[in-house]
């Protein structure tokens, strides 16, 4: 996002006005509005918008700006989140084994399609530390066993703390995370899986398509919570197989599949274009 | 479009206060806003707009507020278009031997996916008739030759007028229009085109494919111009063939495609999510 | 399939000398191969292959080359299954109120993209009656409740019968075949589930999917066998959806896939490029 | 493909007994048939197929089998090629300043997705130089300017010649190859070319995409012969795009494809999936 511009995310009761009080204040404050993108769900009467104005004819200044949203938003009752194009959110990208999640993250982040710093990379081996080495980022090693995971998670928050990790991303990260690790970083942490969820939740999803014989894999990348493999989807993909594609030939063309889901997630979270409500997710793509 | 419901398109060059403007106005008389939708085109400097909101709680009357939003288009010297609820737009078809197009708009209109009324169907052959029948819709046969092409044309655009037709849908029809014909009825006129423009112009674009060898056939559903097969494009869709596909299996691949491309073209175009700028469309999906 | 073709349909363990068997009988008896495709499962350790062949240079006749094949099949333990494009299936179509898959199928009949005869349509409902005498074809109207089930599918069981009915469509047939009826047709049952089975499972998967808020949603064709949506699957298909879709939107978006879905399954199937195995399919496509 | 596996590609006029002789001669050795693809082209009158078979129970030797071979191959009249598992193509990747393609196609080598070895990168810049380190391929730099570049070709041959490379991947090499160069590999140099041909041929497809407004963007991945974006198309993708997109977001939607499209394309040529025939592909995918 541009130093310039802004991006108010809002979440509400759907009531009359919600639309008008948001432009009035930007536009009372000299902000011009870019993009807005707005949804109201009638079954759960709530509201949703976002609204990307640019702040270089800001005719007050940001204070005063902050203080009228957040007036609109007592009035209406909104949670609202305001990011500026100069914060540059910082992420964290846990890897195990398997590289093509963080190569692909790392490439894309080189290109400019992520508009993040990529803090650090934490895994549980090593193969991730020439990777991380060669894309200048840095590498930490945190092994984990039954007996030591508390520690490492202990260690994994500590250092996510320190680095003021806006978000982590699970680029294939083989360790299902503790509750009480999910729970400091809520709609924070973003994981791929390897299927097209709800279909083939747990282990192996590759292996139980292959026996169950379907035409087509997916992959889902959604918010981490407590329970494994049900939070909030974000995106999802599938792709054509057949008779003729053995286990390999599926995790294989999985991979393709869960590189575009992941990093199709993480650039529209950065982008603030995801809002969390009901177990599922908004995303203004 | 249920009835207490209204639409609001809107184009212009892009201003500060647009969206805030067109927001208070309608706030302003009672109207909620249910849906809202919004692109700036930074390059061409214009910005678009669609608002669907709900006439059930206003506080004035349709007169005062298609009042004040004629003031605001005049102010930003706006291009707006204001559609109720109440106004089922009117459709032609029009169709020649093949009959699949045909089928697949008239099945949609009876599942209730097109929000119009099909007020007839028009052919230069004879094999729509009973399907027309069978769906209890007017058919007209207007015959055709290089002769006769001007008087059929007259007698197609007095149809269309007596029977105050919004849209003329060409549902494999495979007469080309003049371009007197086509000026009557500016960004009102659908075609399907049985290729992905701009590949395969003009006849037999299937033979065109295989002669190139392809590996994905394509449809472009699009507005008619005056010049053939190169109007604003609404729509495209492709699917996947290989050199097992004879000319005939791409027909028939083809089909699925033409039907659902335009079928997606007409239900947008009544849906007043479609813009035409610069050759091109915006459509609020 | 023209009148002067046959198909071949092979399944058995995999052994060396089955494809040079297979070709050298049929080249023996002067048959040209146009088509041959061949699979072979390692893990389970099975070999299947259809072949498609021109009867009209034989050197001996059909009784001959059947004896060959007989003989061949005998010595490897193969399964095998003749069909010659002299014998068209006959096909019995079963629908309730839902009308689109219904129309598809007969849609594309006329339009030639179905090798069978479309010999009866079956319903539990009185929608279906008009449609089947648009198109022509016999219609039988078979009401039924709980207390007359058993009844029901006797009846239907005599139409299928006497009609010497080869495949029966459930397109969108609302009502559970007992394990009785499915077990007269052995794969010769195809249903169209509105959900990218395994996902998904039973009534209202339009509804699952919303209220679950994934990002895609599927359409599955299958053979049915005794355990509700648990048959090998045929053909699958998703299309993307958002935040954005109602149910009902859903419902729309999934007809269309329900539709391209059932009538790819349909048309493998009369086109003899289905093999059943292990509770899954090979499609020869 | 595993050490005792091979691979025989044929073409040919289509005749009676082709694919018994073919099956008869390798079974007659003792050679297991693991898959066969064919493919008639009836219009043209061209027969092909694909046989790979398993060598580990050969009664007879490579030298016997291929002299089998060569006799069916006589009396027939075939083109055909014969490919063992031993023998790892040798292959030369050709970047300039963009490096999606490239990490694409080094990672999915090192994935084990890509049968051959990447012998070199060749590149008219020195971006590429740190990554070919980093994956250990041997970089040589050979830049380019109007004037020099029949040396720099002649180079670039020199090094292909002496290296013994099999293809020739260009991965969005953005230098026009002359045809004397081309004519040095036939069918073995291939490129990826970023629209889906025969659309926007030449340069920046992505803006002549933006400018058409087209709703859908492509990649082609082709074989490279004299006349520029025009050789056998192996493998192409879409991906849908909107008036949303500007020309950078097309360009970022358009790697994606690029970089599958051009692996899928290397890895059929890589394991004898395609043949070039009639300006046009034959893919045994």
């Amino acid at each position: 996002m541009s130093a310039h511009l802004a991006t108010l995310l809002v979440a509400c009761q759907d009531r009359k006005g919600l639309v008008a009080s948001l432009a009035q204040v930007l536009y009372g404050h000299g902000a011009n509005i870019l993009d807005s993108d707005q949804h109201t769900d009638p079954i759960a009467g709530m509201f949703f918008q976002r609204l990307r104005f640019d702040l270089s004819s800001l005719t007050t200044d940001r204070v005063s700006i902050e203080h009228g949203i957040r007036e609109v938003g007592e009035r209406f009752a909104m949670t609202w989140k305001l990011s500026y194009g100069t914060q540059v959110p910082r992420v964290a990208l846990f890897a195990s084994k398997q590289e093509h999640c963080l190569y692909d993250l790392l490439i894309r982040h080189r290109a400019a399609e992520l508009p993040c710093e990529v803090a650090m990379v934490i895994s549980n081996h090593t193969e991730a530390e020439p990777i991380s080495r060669h894309f200048g980022v840095p590498f930490h090693h945190l092994p984990v066993t039954a007996e030591t995971k508390d520690h490492q998670e202990a260690a994994a928050i500590e250092l996510c703390e320190l680095g003021k990790i806006d978000l982590i991303v699970l680029a294939r990260y083989m360790q299902i995370l503790s509750p009480a690790f999910v729970a400091r970083f809520p709609s924070r942490i973003i994981n791929i899986h390897h299927s097209f969820l709800p279909a083939f939740v747990g282990a192996n999803p590759y292996r139980q398509a292959y026996e169950k014989g379907v035409k087509l894999i997916g992959a889902t990348s959604h918010y981490v919570t407590a329970e494994l493999d049900q939070g909030p989807i974000i995106e999802q993909a599938t792709i054509r197989c057949s008779h003729r594609d053995s286990v390999d030939d599926l995790v294989r063309k999985g991979r393709d599949l869960e590189k575009r889901v992941l990093a199709n997630a993480v650039r529209w979270h950065l982008d603030d274009r995801v809002l969390v409500y009901a177990g599922k997710t908004v995303v203004f793509d």
